[in-house]
């Protein structure tokens, strides 16, 4: 190790790494690509007004809301339910899959998305992505960032919150997840929202790591 | 194709293919050795007189209650924590990782095991069994046999029962299934309790799959 290596993750990162037993990643803009406009449906689990409603089912009724604008009302439900599934096959950002190996021949590496189980696993195969467990909503039966969304993949993990890193491209995930005492790493993904991206472009915290992409995050973890 | 493979298992096994989207597995005796004391426990929860405690837990108070029986009672509480986790460290039978690293490439591969979801992670990281998904009781909330285990699995994949094929050495679990509307799989695992096991050994019913092994599997599942 040089010494330039000492001084970059030498002193914070070393003693962490003993710590750390398994990474947990946010997905949707953190591991693959993606659009938006699902945030108010899962407001609607959260608050209670909804019981617990997987991700699928919470994009079809949005497909639903918005098939009429976008001139698809008359495509027949098999299409829609097709079109629907398109969150199955979002590709991955490039560096996902080799920063996931490396991170997984040292840490569990598990998933906490908002997505459900189905479409995470399909995700996966289609994407070549190498979890070793399937976190998450469905698994929880709650939606991020409520608290005890970080507790429950922790203890479903069998590990202390210290032992368990929230992986994420958004500032809001991991505060939540510090709250409940995860360790936190942050990963920069600028062109989530497109070219004109203006969020989540840097750290809002001192998060415990903070890597360029994934392949530079196992690096900096040891692997 | 030949003949032979044709008689094999052409005419059964090509049609459900086209179904079957998924395999679930049980885990302990099917894909790894084991030892057993844990159905005591387990019915414990089953029949509502505990509420759901993983695996892990049930099998630390076991061991407890055995401690005193084989003389580990003086041992300090952290050297039966370590003791415990052996169930971690199982061993594959020796076609398990070949025959399941077929199958995943061609359907979603799946444990549906009494295991919690840490106790499957960490002997699937120790052994390399690729796993797609970790189902199970601690998803489920619930110990097989019981019958919502087997729909909520089916639920979790997002496939209907009959897109799923329960893959077991054990009658009654395939049994319990099938009652539900799953495929089964049926594997010997003819040594599983020793030299002089008695059960188990065939078939008690027409299984959609039988197979003498995981690559025996994987190649009539057409692998």
């Amino acid at each position: 190790m040089s010494l330039k290596d000492e001084i970059d993750y030498g002193v914070r990162t070393i003693p962490m790494i003993s710590d750390v037993k398994a990474l947990i990643f946010d997905v949707f803009g953190t591991v693959v690509d993606w659009r938006d406009l699902y945030q108010p449906a899962m407001e609607k689990v959260r608050s209670g007004g909804l019981p617990f409603t997987k991700l699928d089912t919470l994009h079809r009724m949005n497909l639903d809301k918005i098939a009429k604008k976008y001139g698809l009302s008359n495509l027949p439900e098999e299409a829609l339910d097709e079109l629907n599934l398109v969150w199955h096959r979002l590709s991955p950002w490039p560096d996902s899959v080799e920063g996931l190996t490396m991170l997984k021949s040292r840490f569990i590496i598990g998933t906490h998305s908002n997505g459900n189980i189905t479409l995470m696993v399909n995700m996966a195969k289609n994407a070549g992505l190498p979890w070793d467990v399937i976190l998450g909503a469905e698994v929880v039966r709650q939606y991020k960032p409520v608290p005890e969304t970080y507790d429950r993949c922790c203890d479903a993990l069998g590990l202390a919150p210290e032992q368990v890193m929230m992986t994420a491209a958004h500032n809001k995930d991991l505060a939540a997840a510090r709250a409940r005492g995860l360790k936190t790493g942050f990963v920069t993904r600028a062109n989530e929202y497109g070219p004109d991206q203006t969020t989540n472009l840097k750290p809002s915290e001192k998060w415990d790591m903070v890597a360029i992409d994934f392949v530079d995050l196992a690096r900096k973890m040891g692997c």
